[in-house]
């Protein structure tokens, strides 16, 4: 039997040491054009990206993560790639887990439909959520226990705070918007142990209320890189009691390291030195 | 020159005096049998549903709402029906303007990517999004002024409350989420006059107070009929002005009304009936 999203992401950081997670935000317009020369069609053009690149980080990451909304703008034929990248993981390196960072969101029927989409239609292992509709509209998600649910509490974004920093009053004490997330979702959503917290890399204060909230709740940390996260802080204030606890995501700052033939080769660099820097602050 | 969402609604509020909107939630499994044997492929037999849909009521709505995930769980052929029904409904009827259904969040560059794809892509009128992440992840929507920016404020679901209903403090003053959600919106982020809200027809109550906040800004008001919304609350407590201003969306209660040969002449009946009741609690 296939092991559950969270069971796959704990074995990977124990065995294959490593945090780093490699988004596939392969923007149509930023793939390298002798690519594009060569396949012609959008779809073939950006699943061989794809395809070179997991060849060249599959020793390297924890998981991979799929943008869905890069995929989303080309129709059809992004999606149809994105589908066909999914697949080409899962055939080729059974043991790395894949996220759809696709943020949905709904109620009733309509949540059980998205559940649907990304787990049974695309085959991802695990999936970004938006809590604001509140726990019933999560449901559809929260009862796949083999399927990792990871809804957002404090985002990477300058405006983040816009909301999730608002002081509300949540049993009498005070509190801010993304730390009452947290709480209910460690306290209440979590019953299949599936749940984990989007935690912005910008903002490591914050990491490290959020894990005390949560105890050994995995993360999934966007914003190092190219939104100017910062590593050291991110990784000794986000880390679990074991030593792990961190999805560590890059994305452009791996994918399009070059722009030029050498691209693969040159993601497979950015990936080492994320992983060795990450490797560096996790043992001090 | 095309109107704009918000001019189109209005215009159809004004002269087709009518506030109905169906929603074309058209999950496949409650598609009448007899169309699924006559059409085989699942994306010809949507497109052919939503055509005999939108014959049967076109003279009856201020516009159209599609619901993104009973097509996003189809893959690739539900997609293909969805931008076609789109297509369609532009062709024959220019003046109903579509929403797309699909509560698109996200930062940056990625939301800039849920824009092509809802507005250049699929060609809606209109997207519904989650502002959880705040102001800068709505921007790629916001600036585009043609288009009709619908903002999740209070929900319709059960679980609405979990965080909506939390009392913030917001400049001083006690308030609830939502209500934070409705004035940073109204005073902020309306700049081009293209913003809206989602605001459930359960809690009539909530609907009151937020036409109070926003003045004239439409409201999406899903909830009516399969979630037991009520009508006269709903109209008398939501609507602008003007007499007007709600977009008040019936779906499963409309295009499932039979499950037979006269589903089509069934839905109409359903559109009629909605449209009548909301005429009797307008003008009292």
């Amino acid at each position: 039997m296939k092991d559950s999203f969270i069971s796959a992401i704990r074995k990977n950081w124990k065995k294959k040491k490593t945090m780093v997670c490699v988004g596939l935000d392969s923007e149509y317009s930023k793939i390298p054009q002798f690519l594009k020369n060569k396949y012609f069609s959008c779809e073939k053009t950006i699943l061989e990206f794809n395809k070179a690149i997991i060849k060249n980080t599959f020793d390297l990451v924890c998981c991979y993560k799929i943008q869905y909304a890069f995929y989303g703008a080309l129709g059809e034929e992004g999606i149809s790639a994105l589908r066909k990248t999914i697949e080409y993981i899962h055939e080729r390196h059974p043991e790395i887990p894949v996220i759809l960072d696709a943020k949905r969101n709904d109620i009733g029927n309509t949540s059980e439909a998205y559940a649907v989409e990304v787990f049974d239609n695309f085959g991802a292992d695990a999936a970004t959520i938006n809590p604001y509709l509140g726990k019933d509209s999560c449901e559809p998600f929260l009862e796949r226990k083999d399927k990792g649910v990871i809804l957002l509490c404090r985002t990477s974004n300058l405006g983040a705070g816009d909301f999730q920093d608002l002081i509300t009053n949540f049993n009498g004490k005070k509190m801010p918007l993304y730390q009452v997330v947290a709480t209910k979702i460690s306290r209440d959503w979590n019953r299949n142990g599936n749940c984990c917290l989007v935690m912005g890399a910008t903002y490591p204060k914050q990491l490290k209320i959020v894990r005390n909230i949560t105890g050994d709740m995995p993360f999934l940390v966007p914003g190092i890189g190219s939104q100017g996260g910062y590593l050291e802080n991110t990784i000794k204030n986000g880390i679990d009691s074991k030593g792990a606890g961190l999805i560590i995501n890059s994305s452009r700052g791996i994918i399009f390291a070059s722009n030029d033939k050498d691209f693969a080769r040159k993601a497979r660099e950015e990936a080492i030195k994320l992983k060795r820097d990450i490797d560096k602050y996790r043992y001090n």
